[in-house]
């Protein structure tokens, strides 16, 4: 029997690929969304809509309790959030979010008895993100096999971040040649309920510039 | 100013004497719970009058999405659970437990800038759980160094484990002197809903031992 995988798929360009490598290495893929209040539903829709088209064995949306959390912290006046950062973290800002989007992630894995998870962190594109970072994967890596008692018993449950290291471009040309349908995901900050990109913001101009540099026509659906 | 803390509590035995501890070091606390589907209420609601006793700072309940993960791994046909563990699992089995409630514990220390997260989590006890041992709670650590901006940048975040080599005698003993009022918090498995324990399971059958080594009178509300 094939082993399992759990992949994280947002319904962005990455987790895409993410999900077609997992897939192509002949793991029985489950795919893990979250919903954590998305400025809109067109990503989960996409994480849908992609999950679908790669035939996964199955996939999950975990809804993340995170009103007691960054939320009400931004309005809570007993624990007040420091001006200067109030000012820049957005509604749906997930604090600690690789971490708490992993450990789910090993939920699930030890639940479904999974080998392996897959997530599509980039430490080129993300380069502000200490979770995206090789160093810290390791160190989740490590804890990892400190944590769920068949990882102490020997069968590792193994964190795979196969697009760390890779451009945007890099990342486009691989998704291709495994037949990623692009046109299903959404990369915008501020795409429409029918998934349609801004083509202004900085998500969608990195990801224009990655069709470019790859070389590849961009299918990606625009408002206007 | 005072430093904040993130204090997870259940509502049973360990962690209001966890809570009690940090609160005698001097840390502003904020009490986190969970809400996983427990048993009955009669936890969280230990959870919040132990918190009120204490008067902390705040008390959140952080609301899992387990039954994406948990419940329906147990029921889902495509990712069957293998035999033998479905008949041990109970419905509230929260799979990579302890790593699922750090990673909401470091999402909240980084949403009010914390300095210290406490878990009650003790290796004698609890021997058979990975994720209560030292060697997980480092890793745990050494993870939580990368993952945040804050960490890298220098201010790290402790985890402190202050239980972690205790017996439930030493436990009550350190809680007795800082005025812990266990009556309040509920241990039982089996606990009704005004949280008056079995006194049979083996939860209650530790505590009780505990209360009996430690020479100090037992105050648990029990069923009969």
């Amino acid at each position: 029997m094939s082993e399992k995988a759990i992949i994280l798929v947002s319904g962005g360009l990455d987790s895409a690929t993410c999900l077609a490598l997992a897939k192509e290495a002949g793991y029985v893929c489950c795919a893990l969304s979250f919903d954590y209040g998305q400025r809109s539903s067109s990503e989960l829709a996409a994480a849908a809509r992609i999950a679908s088209a790669m035939q996964v064995a199955d996939h999950r949306v975990v809804k993340l309790g995170l009103d007691a959390i960054g939320g009400s912290a931004l309005t809570n006046t007993a624990f007040d959030v420091p001006e200067q950062e109030s000012e820049g973290i957005p509604i749906t800002y997930v604090p600690a979010r690789n971490t708490v989007f992993l450990a789910y992630g090993l939920a699930l894995a030890e639940a479904i008895d999974a080998a392996s998870i897959f997530i599509g962190v980039n430490s080129l594109d993300y380069s502000g993100y200490p979770d995206c970072r090789p160093e810290y994967i390791e160190a989740f890596q490590a804890m990892m096999d400190l944590a769920t008692k068949k990882a102490v018993e020997g069968s590792s449950i193994s964190l795979n971040t196969p697009l760390i290291s890779l451009s945007k471009a890099e990342i486009i040309k691989t998704g291709t040649l495994l037949n990623v349908d692009y046109s299903q995901t959404v990369s915008c900050y501020q795409a429409d309920d029918r998934g349609r990109a801004c083509g202004s913001c900085d998500s969608c101009r990195f990801r224009r510039q990655g069709f470019l540099d790859a070389g590849v026509l961009d299918p990606t659906k625009y408002q206007d």
